[in-house]
């Protein structure tokens, strides 16, 4: 079970035909047929590479393409038996296992990946989801979750969504678990985006506070996407995993299923979110809906939100600060926070009639839900100036801000920068100099790895 | 809550509004739009009727016409509400209420009414079911059991089909709760076309049997049809009903879910139903897998299965004979052999591989899933002659079977051969007399009810 | 399996090692060297009698000694083993195992009956009870009530004990369905003294109308006493099976666990225990506690309850008539009027502080907790006149009627009629005429089987 | 909710009235009364005591006293109520609650504590247990066991007991709960002293990774006894807790549960337990016995093993190794070693027909039952000489270590040796140099704390 290759390192491996994990395990001939199509358009590529970001769980790399270089034996066969659908393993890393049995969360991962591949292709194939609409797109968010079972009817709002750094200093992921303790100990549940970091900490937490609640029937929803999820491989406490099919969905069904969020410091990715969220939240449509949002961290990290509270309020006003509160350092007051705003959220659904688990009556508009693709083109065309409503710029700061990033650090925006020059920008230079400012205290923070030494910005403002 | 109206005398009825089921209740804002659609195209209607069908549970009438016109008030509206969905009832049946709440088990029904139409109506709409070729028929019975939750992976073979009269006198009545004690106590779940008669008295007996054996998770489940429901409204010991969106689905269902099939005395419906079944069976390529399947029925009621078994044996020939067992007044002989039956139905299926919960390997053609409309050119088109296989003849035999019976009771085909004279059947004159025989007998046994008070072949067989 | 042996028809038997049913099987080495001590001071005989007759469920007959003679061969032994506490079974009656399987709910109870032994024989042998006290007793009751797992915290009050025949007409026999159905339909459970008849109808009736309402955890509870349950053997659908160590403490368990109580058509036993109940609740210190208790039967058995209310209201005054409701006929009315009361029931209680789980709070004089013999010494020692409160006479009345049967029927009573001549009665001619009435009554309705043909007194009334 | 009080600071205090925990709340109105009575041989200052000690877990205090006088205020008072048993906290620490409602695992161990006082005082004041007797001792411990529902038939030998230091610094802690991680991933429930530290680690681990393996109905059994329940207040995951009655029985309950026993490092308590257990292990009837036993620790503390391993070797006997194996920093080889000896329990069991969940076939001599009370008169009484069978020099050893640690640590025991100067031994001089060296080491490695600055042996040997 253990083999060397050359250029790496003795690496331990397990082949395994397993036993069916519960509720998921019904395909129809075709489902399974399409699953063992390894062939260009077939889906096996994708569950290939899927299922072993759910078996190197608890992995420290967070590098996709190594991963998948590590194990170049790994495969995965689907095989319709007697008592329901076998899956089989050859070669899977042995850190999945104790003692040759597959670890119980792990195989439902396993399943869960295969039921929501099958499902959405299925969808997908048969032109189910009508993608062109915005309507259409929050019901094809709707559905996928439904058909993952993680919406429950007959549920008082119970669901406390937590985004964060997934590669954190040990202090903040510590604190992530006490916070995820005193959100357990109120009876709550964890969705986050099933990686390590702010997004294994709370879950954990959860754990031994539901323990001491004598609470069972837990949920931890763990909502990622095919791009994601080799590189923030979901631990096992995660007992709903779903793989949305893209940024956008995944980031919709967060939104849409949670009756709280917190947030805990992370990268640039995590301010992303901060200004995807708000962007939503400021659209007037969306005024008089309750929507508890905490930004949080211990005392050694208070710079992190500090700094983009000061972003915020300056680039879209001080009412903005209305629609979240820090706190610093004080697990128990977040606990508490986060209970008393999901009893304000169920008042107003209640009063609405709306359903608890699906925030139908949340605005989203259709340019948060398809995806922004940062050309010089797309970034001039932007509009960064304070003379419009607050949520229009919120989106298309949201997007300056993806694409300055993808200009600093990825590669393809490097490319671009290099051959066409700096992003030209049509926005406030007070705005933009606050944004920089906030940029380079991540670069400082660490928070953000940036190729050379030091952080420059790759735009400048256009002069009318 | 009680009122009277002119022409028929006071009923009771109540207006509520319904806690969800669990585990049934979570639609999208799409589908309760399309439920709530009234108009022509809706679901409103079928909705309607199917809904009055469930509720007046337990109701001796078996004309559905009858039940639609003694409720003309009875309305049901669905609401998208704040923990789910809700139901409300206008004027329902006060029969399915104790003390103004609803019996729990007639409320999972409806529920149950209200999840196969609304995902058949979304399946045909989106045209995602292949219903042109026999593996796409195949699918779609699958995928409605699927949704229906009625298939289990990890479970043991242990599902028992019952079929028989939904209208037959006591004695057979209570040999079918004796039947079902026998089988409930061997560990077996049950399933029938969930109507009263031979489709209630199992699952009363299985019910007591179960609560001996302190079994807890029971299935009853009952399969049926639009055009049935009304006819045969679900006893609510149904824990699980499926609406099949037509007969031949729903037979199809029935061979393909079950491990052994039950048949009880009952009309010339049951009749034709063995003939399918036989047609199915004596394919070649099933000639290898077992089958259990059992005729039975008290000491009084020992003529109607000798004499189908004659004409089968006379039409088919003997061998046929080796596909059935008769059993006679021995509850406990047919528990046991049922319980064989299953036993070799596993070990078949893990031999080949092949699912517990579905019988894909089953071969059905496709003139076993399309209706037969017998036309006295479709009569005439029957091959009845013996010098073909038997599974041919059978597939003919029932159509032909299907077709006497419209020309003798029902209206249509009275009025065809009122018009057009009598069928002209090519065919055995041996075999046809023996089927003559049997439905003279079916007669006298009070099986068949005819408008004249004899029973008078509606065909002749053509001379060539 | 089978073996014949002179004298009488071949029996059916089966040898079994049973596996442990879950709950009951944790026994001390002590514990299962008592239970193996078959020597004349040990258990075995004890644990061998309730042990058959657990076995001999459905069986028809009521005479205890027939049976123990029917299974000369049947033993019983334990065995402490690896996974707790095994049971071997010898010879035992065929009819409790399915396929050379025992019915898990006969293995619950044969578990139940060893519990109940050995912790009854363990506390005696300890003196830890406190026998000679009123309250002593109460709490010996208590204490069996409590280890036998009866008694349930954190539950509303939903018991109904249902009392009446063991040996009572068909007609009678399926009314008891029907109440017990419609009193499970509202979510009530079943309490009976465990064996066929009255005892077993309203539990077959409420397991229906349970499945019907999806109630999962029901509990039949059974209260038997060694003298007892041999004749009444216990139906497998009692899923909680207490062996009280006599007929007094029998009674008290019912009383003081009961919610409500149904009394139907029975015997002359039916009637002592109305008398016990109603000398128990015209107690003045019971005046003001609700306590349902209602007479109920098929029109066809009108006479017996009019016959008994007619003798009540002459011997204890027309007042006694607030204590009980007489439904005739219609079960539905019966589940009505139980669920009322039950609620009356839950409000006192709530009120006063008092447990739902016994009734600690009922007052039952000591006189009523010890057995009566009825010599003629005791029965001169009654006081049957009316000028005494109408608790006090009830008391001996109950006495007198039990005595009177003893001299009609029981061979001892018989025998000392015969040597000594009849009773002599101290009491009014008015109610001893009434009573010999209705003693007639029940000769004629045939609920009272004498070895002559004529109904004739075996007392005087004393002239003083 | 907070008040102050001269002395100490402000202290958060709750007043609650419980709902009832599940399943332990039925007394009689005798034991209500009895844990009422607050005079001076009743329960109540126990219960005040113990209940204290539940509700103030999670906290770092260890000194009993202290926490008495913390809230001077508290008090608990039971009622019967309506629903069972009511429980009254007034003034109780604020840490048991989360927004005014007790943590539900607390609740659950408050009533653990109620049960087991009540238990076991109405046993003794019966005197239901002989306790003069070996067997007798074995049965009490047995029943109280029983009672509290911690023996399980039908359940494979799964249970660990871990032992170590209940003040151990961070490494050490961290690798107890890696332990617990790999212990828990293997399907094994955990028992401990039920306190923090080496009872808190394994746990906690084990907890995450039972919710990995899905696995639900966990047990973490904590043992403790009124004497240290104060000191080691028990944390809320543990979902048994059982208050044996003295230390004694408290070992004697660990060794009869465990099927493999782990000792992380922990100070001279922890090397007393060792010895108490070897002693057992190294009886002649026990040798064919097995019991895994293993001594683990993280890597910075292999000398304490080293340590207490040669003085082992040194004064039993180099066979005594047989019995433990010392893993030093290797979770999950503890992990496999475990579940391999715990099969090993199971195949032993099976072939002698032992329980699974009481080691009813050990043999502990009653020496090891009664308490060793370590007077100059007793200590001079031992037997350290190696030419005597090891078990019983283990138990002088034992006994004699008990005395030491008395002598050096414990007020009574150094008022002693200043009274009437040092313990005099007759034993070996080399082994008593041992147990001097590794009492010293002890001291080095802060596991015991003098309170001089230096170990001074408190004995010496007699010269014969």
């Amino acid at each position: 079970m253990t083999h060397a290759s050359a250029g790496h390192p003795a690496i331990s491996t397990v082949s395994a035909r397993l036993a069916p994990a519960p509720g998921l395990d019904i395909l129809s001939r075709h489902e399974v047929a399409r699953l063992r199509d390894a062939s260009a358009g077939g889906l096996h590529p994708l569950l290939r590479r899927c299922a072993l970001a759910v078996l190197t769980q608890g992995s420290d790399s967070d590098d996709a393409r190594a991963l998948l270089e590590r194990y170049p034996d790994f495969d995965i066969q689907i095989l319709q038996q007697d008592r329901g659908l076998k899956v089989e393993l050859i070669n899977a890393p042995a850190q999945a296992f104790v003692d040759g049995r597959i670890i119980r969360g792990v195989n439902e991962l396993l399943h869960a990946v295969i039921r929501d591949i099958v499902y959405i292709s299925a969808q997908m194939e048969a032109e189910a989801f009508d993608l062109d609409s915005s309507v259409g797109i929050t019901h094809a968010v709707f559905e996928i979750l439904r058909n993952a079972r993680v919406l429950r009817a007959n549920v008082d709002p119970n669901l406390v969504v937590c985004w964060g750094g997934h590669s954190i200093p040990r202090g903040e992921y510590d604190y992530t678990k006490q916070v995820g303790y005193q959100v357990g100990l109120r009876g709550l549940d964890i969705c986050t985006g099933c990686g390590p970091g702010a997004m294994k900490g709370p879950m954990k937490g959860a754990t031994i506070a539901h323990a001491k609640q004598r609470r069972r029937t837990n949920r931890y929803i763990g909502i990622t996407e095919p791009g994601i999820i080799a590189a923030e491989s979901p631990n096992p406490i995660v007992n709903h995993l779903v793989i949305m099919p893209d940024i956008e969905k995944r980031l919709e069904a967060f939104v849409r299923i949670s009756h709280a969020i917190v947030v805990f410091p992370g990268g640039v990715g995590t301010a992303e979110e901060i200004l995807y969220l708000l962007g939503i939240l400021l659209h007037p449509a969306n005024a008089a809906m309750p929507f508890p949002l905490i930004f949080t961290g211990p005392r050694e990290s208070a710079a992190y939100f500090e700094q983009i509270d000061r972003f915020l309020r300056l680039a879209l006003g001080d009412q903005v600060g209305e629609r979240y509160r820090i706190i610093v350092d004080d697990p128990a007051a977040v606990g508490r926070e986060v209970a008393k705003g999901v009893e304000r959220v169920r008042s107003f659904r209640l009063d609405n009639k709306d359903a608890f688990f699906f925030n139908w009556a949340l605005q989203i508009e259709q340019d948060f839900q398809v995806p922004f693709r940062p050309s010089h083109e797309a970034m001039a065309a932007l509009n960064l100036h304070r003379d419009q409503p607050a949520h229009r710029l919120a989106a298309d700061l949201r997007r300056a801000f993806s694409g300055i990033v993808a200009g600093n650090v990825k590669e393809e925006g490097m490319r671009a920068i290099e051959r066409f020059g700096p992003f030209e920008i049509d926005g406030d230079r007070e705005v933009m100099q606050a944004l920089d400012a906030m940029l380079a205290s991540f670069v400082v923070q660490q928070r953000m790895k940036l190729p050379g030494t030091r952080y420059e910005p790759c735009y400048r403002i256009r002069v009318d």
